[in-house]
């Protein structure tokens, strides 16, 4: 009858020390948030299919996991049920589909048509009513839409949820996972995208995760250099060629350009590009004459200039900036600037934060011109990296610090009153619950790591004091309960 | 175009005001899980149906959100894919449906049949294999199985995730909601009931909601009263009915056992019961000569005792614990003693917690004597009670502090140097993102309640100071920056 337990594939369980770990990142993350005065919103697991439903491309909308409308709706309903159930919402249905049912189910005219009306009627009806959070971008923009009446703009949020999709698992790649998110809406002000490469760096600072590189580029950029070679239209053809540069080389961008038909000419102005050096300012000078004859492009160079300016004047704690013209995330999502964080070099590991401008993020809602920028953090990734690198804090786990030996039921009465005056100084104290052997119960103070353990026989009792045994040193002492809780803090 | 925006029913979207009271609640409830020596633990939102289906009796199953098994699966897919698909899958299907199925692909024998292997063919391949959380407890107890090996016993764990009923929604009733769960499993200890107690009792008190009743009873006594009155085959029936005595009085409850088949003579022997009263002692005894002929009442009512024995000793700071032989609670899954917390008597509101021991939890995913006991916090329910008592500390939004106005780039950059200062001591601050008009910035910090506001203009960059408007008070102090940090804090 027992069933061998399992969990779906690209679905994780969290062990205490996981969620220890997780939280502190996530808790870490969040106290920066706050800080520079992003305010939490939730929202709902599940939004309607409608909300999701085109958002995230042909792709995306195959990977949205879709939830039956009710738990167990279509068990024991006979056809008949569906088919009543059918003709009295056709009212909801567009003219072509209502006639098409009507005369499926009325004149059931033919076994195909018979079979493709229940399909389509299945899956409109039942399958694809609500869904699961694909990302935490779109109810975002669905929440200021919807709530457009009791925020404040510009308004700073940041939301940390799961979010599903229905990709193949693989290394690394879960079909339930958290994103971590900031974004402001109502502002073109650039101040945002300063605040919010100090943001990245006072997190990652906060996480002792030193020397990553935030990188930078700007849409307008991609989109003048395009301008200048004479391939405006080409443009997702040559940033997807170009964001390749890391990993295939000069020669090979130049083919792939080449084949999207991008002129030889063309090409040969980008030159430049490739050999793009120095710091920040020299690079910015080296585009600037790239750049020389596109309004656009040279827009994209003020705004990248604003943006190292001031933060070349605020300083930065442990990241780098970094000019990145080959970066493209998402072109056809941001509009200015656009960000990717790199883990220190030591460590190989794909971008664990990004983000960037966008205009009109809200208007697929119908709110129009609020133009929006966020940044998101990778949360499953810094934790490889944070474990990598043996970051995480020895205190992380924050789990049981003192277990008392149970040696009977005066004894545990006894112990008790002391624990619970632990508990009130904030000391996280546990009786062993039976009475078991001596051997037992410091065998799970050992697996459990459990710094101290107190022993509480008829002596200690008689003396109200405690036998507090640190199960690292091996030492033992006799001690009150004020210097109990001395030692174990 | 625009969709006008919208969530599913019985969802909710919650504003920062509300995340931060929830995140209060909750993280007041983990600081005392963790300090009773818990340990946190997260499973997957969804779980394979097999997992949950059957674990929650018909209704239950029936509240379960499934899950497509691919996004869109059925998407484009035309029907004899399907069939293909259905043919190659076969082996997996029972002898019967194997036939059934095959017959009916094959043969095409009817309209009717076809419609029905298509209807079990989607529910059974497509809809079923993967469902939404409906509790923490099933989750749990396939967790412990599954990680067996990895866990020390007695295992004490917490978990607060969301969990989802596909119930019809009403006030206070909702398709997403979060469970706050603690239970240990491994240990017949009764000092875990002992400590269950505690635990509510500090929740609470932390919470400053005082004077909550902790309701207590036990299993064992309930079969006790039925087997004394020779009601032992009708223990549910007769619980049932005796659960309602609050609400419909003794009279009602009489006549529903009656009608149920309880023996009039059966009734009569309850009549103490009726009438017990005192403190939790004098009910005891009562009790004790009520059931002097069954031994198994005896043994709840010894543990009843030996519970508030331990809890007299010990005291509780603001809670009361109170005999309740009406509690049931899911009689079917509790074995020993069963709790549940009520508010305060001034609030008129349900339960906000519930518990109790339950034997073989684990028993039905192949562990086998494996006893727990464990407790739950209902999260919107102690919101809606704190709500009502203003019990929420004013703090708790935990928002922006400060901001800083904009007047401009130089002041910008100026004000975001003292900002960057203010973080680093923890104080959440802004700068207004656009030098717009200062009505609308003052506006801003006004609607978001933010109860200073530092004002920069040349005077100040020269003199190197802040002028700092106190919102509430409407006083107004030049400050150099260390000045600020102490004012604001």
């Amino acid at each position: 009858m027992a069933q061998k337990p399992s969990i779906p594939k690209g679905t994780r369980d969290f062990n205490p020390e996981e969620v220890a770990k997780r939280h502190f990142i996530m808790d870490t993350i969040k106290a920066q948030f706050k800080t520079f005065g992003f305010q939490p919103i939730e929202t709902p697991s599940f939004e309607n299919s409608s909300t999701l439903m085109g958002k995230y491309g042909e792709e995306g909308d195959r990977l949205i996991f879709k939830i039956l409308n009710s738990g167990d709706f279509l068990k024991n309903v006979p056809f008949e049920d569906i088919k009543e159930e059918l003709l009295e919402n056709i009212d909801g249905l567009s003219e072509k589909n209502k006639e098409l049912y009507t005369y499926k189910f009325e004149g059931l005219k033919g076994v195909e048509e018979l079979k493709k009306s229940i399909q389509k009627y299945v899956k409109d009806t039942y399958l694809t009513e609500k869904a699961l959070r694909y990302d935490l971008t779109v109810p975002f923009a669905r929440y200021v839409v919807q709530h457009q009446n009791e925020i404040e703009f510009p308004f700073k949020r940041f939301q940390m949820q799961p979010v599903w999709r229905a990709d193949r698992p693989q290394k690394g790649r879960f079909r339930e996972f958290y994103q971590c998110d900031a974004d402001v809406v109502g502002s073109n002000s650039l101040w945002q995208e300063v605040e919010f490469v100090q943001l990245y760096d006072n997190v990652f600072s906060a996480l002792k995760l030193e020397g990553v590189t935030i990188k930078i580029n700007n849409r307008k950029i991609l989109s003048g250099i395009a301008e200048v070679i004479g391939a405006s239209d080409k443009l997702i053809d040559f940033t997807v060629a170009l964001d390749k540069l890391d990993k295939i080389g000069e020669e090979k961008v130049k083919e792939e350009m080449l084949s999207k038909g991008v002129s030889e000419e063309g090409i040969n102005k980008l030159q430049p590009l490739f050999i793009l050096s120095g710091d920040f300012g020299n690079q910015i000078e080296s585009l600037k004459s790239i750049l020389s004859t596109s309004i656009e492009g040279l827009k994209g160079i003020e705004e990248l200039e604003f943006i190292n300016q001031a933060i070349s004047t605020l300083g930065l704690k442990t990241a780098k900036l970094q000019l990145d013209v080959t970066l493209a995330r998402g072109l056809n999502y941001y509009t200015g600037a656009i960000f990717e964080v790199s883990a220190p070099e030591d460590v190989k590991m794909g971008s664990i934060g990004g983000g960037g401008r966008y205009d009109d993020l809200t208007g697929v809602f119908g709110l129009k011109n609020v133009s929006g920028v966020g940044i998101s953090f990778g949360l499953d990734r810094i934790y490889l990296v944070l474990e990598e690198l043996n970051l995480f804090p020895e205190t992380v786990a924050d789990s049981t610090q003192v277990l008392f030996i149970n040696f009977g039921n005066k004894e545990a009465l006894f112990s008790l009153e002391a624990i619970k005056t632990l508990r009130e100084k904030d000391i996280n104290a546990e009786l062993y619950p039976d009475s078991s052997k001596m051997k037992k119960q410091m065998n799970y103070a050992n697996k459990r790591n459990i710094p101290f353990v107190v022993l509480v026989g008829d002596n200690e009792m008689e003396a109200n004091k405690f036998t507090l045994k640190n199960m690292i040193e091996g030492s033992q002492d006799l001690l009150n309960i004020d210097d109990l809780i001395t030692s174990i803090k």
